[in-house]
């Protein structure tokens, strides 16, 4: 079946493209001898996990303890749940699935770590811990300096948990090419003041974890940093693409969606809204719009309802015509993979098969 | 167990108010003799669905086909699917569902009026439509005036077709009230311009649909309106909230989520971000912010990322610590709920039970 033929609107991923950008962070990370951690956020998809695995990855990142149950579920392992998880329920899971696997948790205080090795120690587990430091995203993390090996030490004293390393989340990295040098030479010096005390007191880092699509070219200008984990890279969308850090043709991620409505002068409607897009803002370029229309570029996606896209298509030269079908590249990919039950693999237009998004509605 | 027990983040329904915005909507409609067809995207729940028949609803309405299944399959009658709904698989399951249950379909254009006719003649079954007409939204619908009678026309002489009405969708009545009053006298105009030609005409038009809950209260003001479509009331969000359409005690579904970080000065995270609450910007009042904290206005939610939210609580007065639950209210409900796949219900504080968002992913 052609994808023209899906019933619609529907998520499509290029399974050639997403083979590309697979190998390509890979490539990247084997070059200058880091870690592959890849976020799976963006994806919720276990088999896409296992190709990132295949790929070299070292193990996966989460942010949610139902996605390290669905990971784990299918056979992967080395997961990071890179969320400060609190609550009884969620701890008491987290030591459960870390008896099968090999579990980590970034955090930046000591009630989390407690609560961590409480339902650790009782499950007989061993959790590891990343000490999350703050590189200028205002988050979450202790401040860059000597917070995290007072952090550490406390961390080493507990009965269930093992002292990993450190943990930064660089998503102040941002922008255009040179905005990303210049804050990415920042968190450089941050890391650098944040592993000196360690160094001084002999204590072992063994993962310095670092992060994200934006940032992840530049990581070798961040000495210290041993593994990355990005999540965008392996579909790519609108807010990559307008930073430089990919092309449009790397954009595996496409919604598949119909004219619906051409009744108003100067709009067509398609059949993707908020509710099958996400409502995310464009974060980067031109910082409007909701999504590019390959078809026809000149006609914006000015507007989302739930379920209508208002193209603007008064200086369009494509002829929009009800029940035609149009692809539309998602301004933020892991909101939008993140409204879908399933998505369609596509090889050079043929649909080859589905995935589930089986890590979605896993809030908890 | 109480609501501060629960895991989080979790979406809470408070019963007693559900049940009071239920009663004050159909009070509104019976007064005024209003049939109303509530629009089930915001909850998605046939439980929801029925308590508005058991309420007097005259129907309800949907967006998809998949969530008219949902409410069909739960025993609900009389679906209107609000969207001029393309494609041969989607309109046969339409004519199958309309073998068994009064279907009714919104749509503003021949093609759209023969796929479905073809698709309902093929299948032995009988869709009602509503030929939508635009006031001033500029979304779907034809002009209004002599327009709409001639696609009713058309659609009178189509096999598998009945003509019932009219339909329309004022979103365009929003913000403050002065401002909805002023829009709804220019939508009473169109109204009167498209039903003057069926008059003359000598032909019935048994419904005409209106819409949405900021324009709800408003519609005994837009003579020839048979019946309205308003969603958000159910539960109420920061949008009702801001254009003085509800109280804040109006609002039955908070998002109760912890606190998990609170590390970098100046800021508190909590552990609902956009994959929580759904990305959706405030379109009423301030128009900043991603949500109300109940606990601590004072602490604006000045960012989400999709499992964080930044609260900046520089000003506030609250003492924020690792751990603390907090209650918020979404900015616009029906994609916060759409980010959920079940529902936890609240009397006075005590978790009564759950609903499934059995609508939820229904994309298609």
């Amino acid at each position: 079946m052609n994808y023209q033929e899906l019933p619609t609107p529907a998520l499509t991923i290029d399974l050639d493209i997403l083979e590309r950008n697979l190998r390509r962070m890979a490539d990247y990370c084997g070059r200058h001898s880091l870690g592959l951690r890849p976020h799976t956020k963006t994806h919720k998809a276990p088999e896409v996990g296992r190709m990132q695995v295949e790929h070299g990855a070292v193990g996966l990142s989460v942010a949610k303890v139902g996605e390290a149950e669905v990971m784990a579920a299918a056979g992967l392992d080395k997961i990071l749940i890179a969320f400060p998880i609190w609550g009884d329920e969620k701890l008491r899971r987290i030591a459960s699935l870390a008896r099968e696997r090999t579990l980590l948790l970034s955090l930046d205080n000591e009630p989390t770590a407690e609560g961590l090795s409480r339902a650790a120690s009782a499950a007989g587990a061993t959790v590891g811990v990343l000490v999350e430091f703050d590189v200028g995203m205002r988050r979450c993390g202790v401040e860059p300096g000597p917070a995290a090996l007072q952090l550490a030490r406390k961390i080493e004293k507990m009965p269930g948990l093992k002292f990993r390393g450190l943990m930064v989340y660089p998503g102040n990295v941002w922008g255009a090419e040179a905005d990303r040098e210049k804050v990415a030479k920042q968190v450089a010096e941050l890391v650098e003041q944040t592993l000196e005390p360690f160094r001084k007191a002999g204590m072992e880092v063994e993962i310095v974890s670092g992060g994200s699509t934006p940032s992840a070219s530049l990581t070798h200008k961040i000495p210290g940093i041993t593994e990355i984990r990005p999540g965008t890279y392996v579909y790519n969308d609108l807010n990559t693409y307008y930073q430089g850090v990919c092309k449009l043709e790397d954009c595996a991620a496409r919604v598949v969606s119909t004219v619906v409505s051409t009744a108003v002068p100067g709009r067509a409607m398609i059949d993707a809204g908020s509710k099958t897009l996400s409502s995310d803002a464009l974060g980067s370029g031109p910082r409007t719009g909701h999504g590019y229309v390959v078809e026809a570029p000149d006609a914006p996606l000015i507007k989302l309802n739930e379920e209508h896209g208002h193209l603007d298509i008064t200086n369009s030269t494509h002829q929009f015509h009800v029940g035609e079908v149009v692809m539309v590249i998602p301004n933020h990919v892991c909101t939008c993979v993140n409204m879908h039950d399933e998505v369609f693999l596509l090889r050079q237009g043929q649909v080859e098969g589905t995935w589930k998004v089986a890590g979605r509605g896993k809030v908890r």
